[in-house]
């Protein structure tokens, strides 16, 4: 049987219960963005103070639409919040979002919450929510969620937040760095779903390969655990936690504050259950993508390519003081690599530095990479600067895009992870984003290590549950 | 009497020993510019083969000039640069950059490295290099280096780096993100005139306020201490150094190698000369704009407003767990804030949240910022994701503009910093360079921490040797 999840990502007919004229407000951008979704659902707008919302048909009730309501959405204020759920169950609904907040939250909301629970424990249909920022689909496409839909591009990650904002921060800021969400879910307070129910569902859900999760707390610890342990065998769960601190908790007052334990439980469960955290929750999403960029990091030694002297000190050291290991290479791939390249100068014993060999011949570059790969004496590769030369010619971007392609051709065969590393961005280059077409590039120091740390950590679990 | 290094930046006649047609040559980029840069010195060309490079005179010798020169840029093969630089020495060369590599670096060249040594025993000449990528001073502007002079953007701020590359690529990412270098000047292999020079020289430029410096290792420790002592109470020296692993030291080995004693003593040495240290090189820049740009941060309290709970909690979290506080305030300030703020779910104890004040009425927001000011409460105050709006709607950017000139009069008449942080970048807004026009944005935590750390470090050691 489907969980009944299913129904927010597929509904067949959709009530927008509080859809509005009032522009910036949750009911209007919820209802334009929804009638604007490509999907064939019937969407009907209720309101009781008016016959046409957004120039269209809009009804008085629930119980006024003709047909029955896989989802409804529901914009009202806080004391109308059960009511209006209790005319949903005579129309059938199975799944409701709830934006409204003013709830549990809040001192306040203490009563309507108790309410709401009450209404949970007695009714078949699931909520979300309260107090949160919807949700989207981009593969159907559905958007309930207040972002405009130019930011819902398909793709196997998937987000669950229970913070509202930082959803539509990172679905707005990863589109133009190809980090885009395919499903999305503001989880609000959960007054019923909980975060571990999605991690559950999409687990589930053949298009969702990997997971992002910001988490302040959990509620339901031991079931978070046993969905936990069946989910991240097959799929990549990448989470974002705060810690402890009292200002933290103090920041958190507004949210539930349900947490698995302390800070040393979640680190355990983490290290037992394959789940990878991340400092920065913008990292988990470029660790996210680069699962499915990259083949597997299996181990820690890495070697380094670039021109110029500097960054592949600054890259040595970043690795190496990370736990990393940039080994010298041995005596014959040292002779090999001194065979291809021409020039006394160039560094061969890793990292290897084209500058110093007074060329610019990246057939060279791809020869050596290629040996090094084929020594077996490392794990994954890092090229510093590629994307540099674009900014200074042309004809760089050009060369450039031509060894993101080798070099994409290089990680498949080889089954190796290639990062490449270069502090420009968009921004610098119109062809940084062709570059990136072909292959993943990584901007700062402090990214790309969160991205190799998060690799070898869920390669190595996997290893041992084996 | 000036410092003879004052000849490199303002030059009255320049000999480029090795200008050459040879495209993408060392001798042809720096021709190239140098013939571009804007200053008044007379540029001569010398290449014993051709009469005429790009296009101008070619000299066969530097003795064929028919004036004395005060810079000579000697690109010509190592064995050939003692002989040239004698030849410089007749017509009263003041300062020499040698592009030129292959001396004590490499063990092919020591003997070269030797002849080096003696020839700056034996003459007045000033020596930068050898195997360095040249120079520039952006407000002369003069352009000894291999970079497109669109680059050169005058700035309070000058690099000394013992790695060429890295100046090129700071000086090409920095322009997009107004974080622009006025003086650049990549040291070589310091046969003569090393990091501690330019620190000395450009301490006493009254147009250089903060200074960037890349270093692997000090040839002169105690005159590093001796002049970092004179110069770090009026000027920021930010540094970003090796650590000492061994595959930074292998990596390194191309270079020169002498270090300030172990790491432990370079620590010791920063703490008490004040010198500020950084993790990532890039960060280095945008520490060293922040200083131009905010006023002190005198001490570790933080006030953090946003709208969206996420981005307070992932702040929160941040802060307080790198040793600042996030205070929560006293019972009058948040009942002040209270009487500003309508709505009763907004929190108010700090971060204050505007978000759950269903509320982006930002005049509201600059009222409660200036209050918590006025409070004293607070050493610094964090704005979260103003920039990001401006990717919903074009009317966002405009508010968002208002909103950081505001922002900035505030941090000017309270004489506290105000730091933007969001992860809104160039590359996703068309009013994001309009917002950075009044206001500086800071796009990651680890950036953000890391001029958090910058400023309070200079300010308490300030603070402690008066």
């Amino acid at each position: 049987m489907k969980s009944n999840i299913h129904y927010f990502f597929h509904p067949k007919s959709v009530a927008i219960i509080g859809a509005s004229d009032k522009y910036y407000s949750w009911g209007n951008m919820i209802a334009v963005n929804l009638l604007g979704s490509k999907s064939q659902e019937n969407v009907y707008l209720i309101n009781p103070k008016h016959d046409r919302v957004l120039g269209e048909k809009a009804y008085g009730k629930i119980a006024e639409v003709p047909e029955d309501i896989d989802l409804a959405i529901v914009i009202v204020p806080a004391p109308k919040v059960v009511p209006t759920l209790e005319e949903c169950a005579a129309k059938n609904v199975k799944v409701a979002t709830i934006i409204s907040a003013g709830f549990s939250e809040t001192s306040e909301g203490k009563q309507l919450g108790d309410d709401l629970k009450r209404f949970v424990e007695e009714y078949q249909i699931r909520l979300q929510g309260p107090n949160c920022a919807g949700y989207y689909n981009a593969s159907v496409p559905i958007n309930a969620s207040p972002l405009p839909p130019r930011f819902l591009i398909e793709s196997p990650v998937a987000f669950i937040t229970q913070s509202g904002f930082v959803g539509n921060t990172l679905s707005v800021w990863g589109p133009t760095r190809n980090l885009t969400l395919g499903k999305y879910i503001s989880v609000g307070n959960e007054a019923d779903l909980t975060v571990t129910d999605y991690v559950e569902y999409f687990g589930q859900d053949p298009t969702v390969q990997v997971m992002l999760l910001y988490i302040e707390g959990i509620k339901d610890g031991t079931r978070f655990s046993n969905v936990m342990r069946e989910v991240t065998p097959k799929k990549q769960v990448v989470v974002w936690k705060t810690s402890e601190t009292s200002a933290v908790k103090r920041a958190a007052l507004s949210h539930t504050a349900h947490l698995v334990g302390s800070q040393q439980v979640f680190q355990g469960l983490r290290k037992q259950l394959g789940i990878i955290q991340v400092q920065r929750l913008e990292y988990g999403l470029i660790a996210s993508h680069a699962f499915l960029r990259h083949p597997p990091l299996r181990g820690n030694r890495f070697a380094i390519t670039m021109v110029g002297a500097g960054w592949a000190i600054i890259l040595t050291d970043a690795l190496s003081t990370a736990g990393f290991s940039v080994p010298e290479f041995s005596q014959d791939l040292q002779d090999e690599i001194r065979r291809v390249l021409p020039n006394y100068r160039a560094s061969v014993k890793n990292p290897v530095d084209f500058g110093a060999a007074d060329t610019m011949d990246f057939s060279l570059m791809m020869r050596i990479i290629r040996k090094i790969f084929e020594s077996g004496e490392i794990d994954g590769f890092i090229v510093a600067n590629i994307g540099e030369f674009s900014s200074f010619e042309d004809e760089g971007g050009i060369i450039e895009v031509q060894i993101a392609k080798s070099l994409n051709r290089i990680q498949k065969k080889y089954q190796k992870p290639i990062y490449i590393f270069t502090l420009m961005t968009e921004a610098d280059s119109k062809s940084i984003p062709l570059i990136k077409k072909k292959m993943n590039m990584y901007h700062s120091i402090d990214e790309l290590l969160e991205v190799l740390k998060a690799q070898l950590f869920y390669y190595r679990w996997k290893e041992r549950i084996k």
